[in-house]
């Protein structure tokens, strides 16, 4: 068994949920993968920051609504994220910042300088991944060390690693997706009845939609992740905003009515068809007959379907956000990067 | 670049079909993996047995109804299978044989041996795993080689590496699944009004249901699959025998009726259900609401659905059958084994 040293960049409702998997799964960790995970240091904006060479108490980390005053005055360091970077021994560094999704930062800093420093990193934040997956993972080649995105898409539902490591053998043509429960749970709602905006009321209301929805409803948290997956799939560099891509605002209860009578329902989908290269990438709502695996996804719940060479159509539902979810993620990365053969 | 060398035991439709994968997928093999794949023996009751230790032509066996004359003299062995298995050089042996469901043979004996000669074993032959699994498995640690038996449930859809590799660390509460093609095209062509006399024969007549389809209709194919997932996810040995089995030939056109009224259809289940020890298995058929997953998966598509403790419900769609897809998933377990890190 071997310790790994664990530095979380952001203590929101992610890096919590991660302390707290953290926390369920440590004897699984420890008997399966011959992992011992310590969470060394943790850095937030608003709350502080943390550092224990031999690793922060794990069971006041996974406390819901823990605050830093209920650890040891002497973790407490001061440390600024890119601080804790350079001092804190860890062996990978999980990038959970908030993030500005024109620019990728800080996040791209983080991420960049981690690496160079030889930490592995793994994030579930989109932003960063969309605009520099290929220059991030080739410096991590560079230095040896590991990029995990696998959060960066469906949580932890694993959409990456199905493809890239399972499907990709099987000759992957083309690739759609489920990928924004938000624009899922409204047009779920607009099927049973409801009109766009009060369908987009409820969506708040839940905490599914922020307050200003564009990034949602307009499809451009859709385009991130596409752009994400058709490097990944496809080794082919697309940023977001060169995505073609159509929101579901504009759909009417008209629209609805009409995909209903020809036994169809709207998804908004995004779609990277591989099959002539390069590839042909889009954002848009799909009326996709009822036969359809894809059709039959509700709620805020996501969804990837690959059409391969040998195997066909292969397709994988499950969540695409929360808190534990995105933290079992994050996890299937860290025991793919540091599990004992 | 490393020669991985192959010998397959059986060379019907998905022996056949692994020619072909192998031909079409060379240079990705090669490229991605490090994997140069030589078939050097192939050995079928009905066609004779070859051999070339540098690899037969591919390009020949990959010819659909190739004929064994079509190769060298100098090829011709006139070996039965366990002397190929003793004589042959060769890594990994793909054991594809006719077998009795009953007794796992002659697969059960082909397989030992070639463990005990320190070769690996791939097989798609559910009948030995269902009823040997667990022993085998520990004959193969023992002798330091690896067994892939990703295509025995659902054929190249990777339910067992999803479910064991992956989703393990998120902890699997149940599973259940729609593991046999046969039912559940049957189950869709009733619920689009046939009865299950008529079904039954459209399946006949496409090839989805042998002659005698008892092993399909009364659900004990499903078994078979349930008790491999039983013990790959949750280390739990039952054999088929012992797992409680109703199949869906008493459904009548009232029980499909009756669901579609309350927004249901049927589908044939094998369930795990490992949320208390020991797991309460059971093959049956469940009234499923529309708004599950399962309900969407039609005609001959299988589907496997996992509910964990970090992620919820994650559910995988795909072929439960097929030359090219069985061969994709014996490709699968190739690659795990063989590829160069």
């Amino acid at each position: 068994m071997k310790n790994v040293k664990i530095g979380i960049i952001g203590f929101g409702n992610v890096g919590q949920g991660f302390a707290q998997a953290i926390q369920q799964k440590r004897e699984f960790l420890r008997e399966s993968y011959g992992i011992n995970p310590l969470i060394t240091a943790v850095c937030d904006t608003f709350k502080g920051s943390l550092y224990n060479s031999d690793g922060l108490d794990l069971n006041l980390l996974a406390k819901p609504g823990v605050g830093f005053d209920e650890f040891k005055a002497e973790e407490k360091t001061g440390w600024d994220a890119s601080e804790m970077i350079a001092n804190a021994e860890s062996d990978v560094i999980l990038e959970l910042s908030v993030v500005n999704l024109q620019t990728g930062e800080p996040a791209v800093s983080y991420i960049t300088q981690a690496l160079n420093a030889g930490k592995s990193v793994i994030t579930s934040n989109k932003g960063p991944i969309a605009l520099r997956y290929r220059s991030l993972r080739a410096l991590a080649q560079q230095n040896n060390v590991k990029l995990g995105v696998e959060a960066t898409v469906m949580s932890g539902t694993p959409a990456v690693r199905l493809g890239k490591e399972i499907l990709e053998a099987s000759g992957i043509r083309s690739v759609r997706g489920i990928l924004n429960g938000t624009c899922n749970f409204i047009l779920s709602e607009m099927k049973n009845g409801s009109a766009f905006k009060d369908a987009l009321a409820s969506a708040q209301k839940l905490g599914y939609a922020e307050a200003d929805p564009t990034n949602d409803v307009g499809g451009f948290d859709t385009a991130a992740k596409v752009s994400i997956l058709s490097e990944v799939f496809f080794g082919e560099r697309v940023v977001p905003a060169d995505i073609p891509c159509e929101g579901i605002s504009d759909l009417t209860p008209q629209d609805i009515a009409k995909a209903t009578e020809v036994k169809s329902v709207w998804k908004l989908l995004g779609t990277i068809d591989g099959s002539t290269l390069p590839p042909k990438i889009s954002v848009k709502p799909v009326m996709l007959p009822e036969s359809d695996p894809l059709a039959g996804v509700n709620g805020a719940m996501n969804a990837i379907q690959f059409q391969t060479e040998l195997l066909g159509q292969v397709t994988l539902i499950g969540a695409g956000a929360g808190r534990l979810e995105t933290a079992a993620g994050l996890m299937q990365d860290l025991i793919l990067f540091f599990k004992e053969e």
